[in-house]
C-alpha cells in the first residue's frame, strides 16, 4: 500500500500526460471488470475503488494495477469473479467471512459497509476476512464508515507473501501489511490515513527503480543495516524495506507490522507471511499473496454519545487552524490534500501517465470497450 | 508512554543502584495508594499497574511517577480515590464510561477487564472511558487481554495536554498519545507493543537532559525541522518532539497520533488537545491532562474459530526461529524481552535507581509504612 503523500496537491499531475474523463474512466474500468465476469454492480465496485488510487494521488494502488495485478489474478484463476463470500460465523458485533477468493476490490467494500452496519446497531462492528485477494488501497475501504459518520479501521496482511525482515533478521517474514483510518471531521473533509507499517510500500521503490532516481535514505538498508538509496539493489535482494520509525524506532513499526498481521490474519484464520516455509528459502522475499486476512472495523461514536459532529469538526478545525511555520505551507491533516485532489479529479478530469492511458488503451481494443476519453493530451 | 526497548535484557539494571524484593514493592506501593484512600482492592491494581513500567524496564512509566505523577494527582484533587465510574452508554459490545477522575491506573485496568468480558460473549468488546486520569503504562492493560487470550488494544490521549506540533505548525496541539496493542502467543510470551506515536516520549527526553548527555537525532527538532541533539532544548521550547517515522514518515506519525485522538477522545467525548484554546498561546506545549480519554478494544479470535492458539504459535516462534544477522544477536518480537526481564525481576528483584529508592524511603517513613525490602545494594 502506499504511504500518504505529503506532496501539495499540484505535484503529482504534473509527471503525467494524459487527462481522462472521471465518468468514463470509471465505466471502462466497470466494462473490463465486467466482461472478465464480475457481476454489474460488483465490476462497479470495483471499478471505484481502483480508481480511489489515482484520484487521491496513490498511483501505485490505482488503474496502473489493473494489469499488473488484477487481470492476472482473474485471468490465473486466483481470484474468482463470481465468489460468493460465506459467512463462517456470526456473533452481531463480530463476523468472520471466507471470501472463497472474490475480488478483493469489491469483497473488501462489502466488507466495511457490513461491518458499518452491525456498528450503527451496536456502536461496535467488525468483519474478519479470510480467503481474500487484494484490496486495493485500504484507505477507500476505511472512508466508506467515515461517509457514515463512523471511525472506519482496516488492516489487512499480505497472505503468505514475505516482503520485510525483522529487525535483526536474514530472512522475509511480513508483507508491507497496510493500515488504515478514517474519520468525519464534521465540514472539514474526512481524516484519512492509508499507510504501509513499512517505512516505504514496494511500489514506490519499485517506480524509483524504473525511473533511475536513488530514494532518500530511511526506506532501504542493507544486510548489516548500512543505508541504501539505489532502489535497484531491494529486487537484486541486496537491499531490504526498512520498517516505519526508521533506526531509532524500528522496532515500534516492526510492531505494527506484526500487529496488522494479528489483526487481519490471525483473527481470520488467512494465510500469514510468519509460517514454516518461511524459513526454508534462501531469506529473499517468497510466497504469494493468496489468502489474504483483512480486518474491517467500524466504530459508531454517535450511538454512545451527542455532539461527536462538531467536536470532529471543532477538532480538525482547530488542526486546520494552527499557526504554520511557512505562511505559503498551511497546516493540515491526512485526507485533507486527498479529498481536494479527488474533487479536482472527478469535475475536470484525472490525470494518467501517457504509458498507463496505453495500457488501458489496449485493453480496450482487446475487450472491445471504449477507451477512457481524454480531455486533454501532453500535460 | 515510553517506546519500545530493542535493549538487551541485562541492560537496564546497570543503571541502578538498589534490588527491592517485588512482593514488598507491591506491597508498599498498595500501602501508599490506600493511605491516599483509595479502596484496598483499587490500591493493590493500582499498585500492579504502576510496578508493571519497572518489570518491563519502562522506567519513566513505573515507579518513578508516584512522586511526580499519582501522588500529587490526588492530592491535589485532580484524582478522586473513590470516585465511581458510571456507565453512560451501555448497547452490550460498546460501552461509554464516565471515569469521573478515579485514578486511572485502575480505572483502565477495569474498563479493559470490562471489554474483554464482552468479548468473551460477542468476539469484540469496546470500551470508551472520559473523565480519567493517567492510566500508566497502556500496556500493561492491553497484556489483560492477552492473558485471556485476546487481543487487546489501548489508546489514550493526553487529556488537554499539548506537547507535540502539526508538521509544519507552529503550535502544539496534541499529546505524546500512547498506542498499545498485544496478542497471546501460545507459549511463547506474549506479544505487546506500547508506543507512544511521537518519536519518543517527553520521559526520555528529560531524563537525557537531567543525566546531560544528548539525545539521538531524529527524536526532536527545531522550528525549521532541523535536527536538535541537546534535550535541554526541548523544555525550553527551542525544540521540539518530533513524530514516529522521523521527516519522511512524519505524516503517518502524526497521522497515527491523530487516530490515537480520535479513537480515544472524539469516541467518548473526553478533553482534547486539539481544542480552540490551543491557538490562543504562544505555541509552546501547554493545557492539563485531565479528563483522559482511553479506547480499550479487546478481540476474541476464539469466538470466531477454532486453531487460534496453535496458529499464534506458530506465528510467533516463526519470527523467534527467523535466522539473525548477528548469531550473538537473535530475533525477537516486541514483549519477549518485556516478559523475560519481567519474570527476573518477580524471581530476583525488582533493579530502583538508588535516588528513586530514597523518594520510595521517604514516602514511607512520611505515611508510616514499610519502606521495599532490599535484597542487594549498590549494584
Amino acid at each position: 500500500m502506499t504511504t500518504l503523500s505529503p506532496e501539495p496537491p499540484g505535484s503529482a499531475p504534473e509527471r503525467t500526460a494524459v487527462l481522462t474523463d472521471h465518468d468514463s474512466l470509471l465505466a471502462f474500468l466497470t466494462g473490463v471488470f465486467a466482461h472478465r465476469g464480475l457481476p454489474p454492480h460488483r465490476a462497479a465496485a470495483s471499478a471505484r475503488a481502483l480508481c480511489h488510487g489515482d484520484l487521491t494521488g496513490m498511483d501505485s494502488h490505482g488503474t496502473a494495477n489493473l494489469t499488473r495485478l488484477y487481470l492476472p489474478l482473474l485471468d490465473e484463476g486466483r481470484a474468482d469473479p463470481r465468489a460468493e463470500p460465506r459467512i463462517v460465523t456470526d456473533l452481531g458485533a463480530a463476523v468472520l467471512v471466507d471470501a472463497r477468493r472474490a475480488l478483493g476490490l469489491w469483497a473488501a467494500t462489502e466488507a466495511m459497509d457490513l461491518a458499518a452496519d452491525r456498528a450503527e446497531a451496536g456502536g461496535i462492528g467488525m468483519v474478519a476476512v479470510r480467503g481474500a485477494t487484494h484490496l486495493g488501497c485500504a484507505g477507500y475501504h476505511a472512508l466508506r464508515a467515515a461517509e457514515r459518520g463512523m471511525v472506519g479501521l482496516v488492516a489487512s496482511n499480505c497472505g503468505g507473501q514475505r516482503i520485510a525482515r525483522p529487525p535483526g533478521g536474514a530472512a522475509a517474514l511480513l508483507g508491507t501489511n497496510p493500515l488504515s483510518a478514517a474519520a468525519p471531521a464534521g465540514d472539514h473533509p474526512p481524516f484519512l490515513l492509508d499507510m504501509s507499517t513499512t517505512a516505504a510500500p514496494t511500489g514506490r521503490i519499485r517506480q524509483a527503480a524504473r525511473e533511475g532516481r536513488p530514494v532518500p535514505e530511511g526506506l532501504l538498508c542493507d544486510d548489516r543495516g548500512g543505508p541504501v538509496t539505489d532502489p535497484a539493489e531491494f529486487d537484486a535482494g541486496r537491499a531490504h524495506l526498512m520498517w516505519l520509525g526508521g533506526e531509532p524506532g524500528r522496532y515500534k513499526g516492526f510492531g505494527l507490522g506484526l500487529l496488522v498481521e494479528v489483526l487481519s490474519a490471525l483473527v481470520s484464520g488467512s494465510g500469514r507471511g510468519p509460517a514454516p516455509q518461511a524459513l526454508a528459502g534462501d531469506g529473499s522475499p517468497a510466497g504469494r499473496d493468496d489468502d489474504i486476512g483483512y480486518l474491517m472495523l467500524a466504530v459508531a461514536p454517535d450511538a454512545l454519545r451527542g455532539g461527536v459532529r462538531e467536536d470532529a469538526e471543532e477538532l480538525f478545525g482547530t488542526v486546520l487552524g494552527c499557526p504554520p511555520v511557512d505562511p505559503a505551507d498551511p497546516v493540515r491533516y491526512p485526507g485533507w490534500h486527498e479529498y481536494h485532489r479527488a474533487r479536482r479529479c472527478r469535475e475536470h478530469g484525472v490525470p494518467l501517465a501517457a504509458g498507463l492511458y496505453r495500457e488501458l488503451a489496449d485493453v480496450a481494443e482487446r475487450t472491445g470497450l471504449a477507451a477512457p476519453a481524454i480531455l486533454e493530451e501532453g500535460r
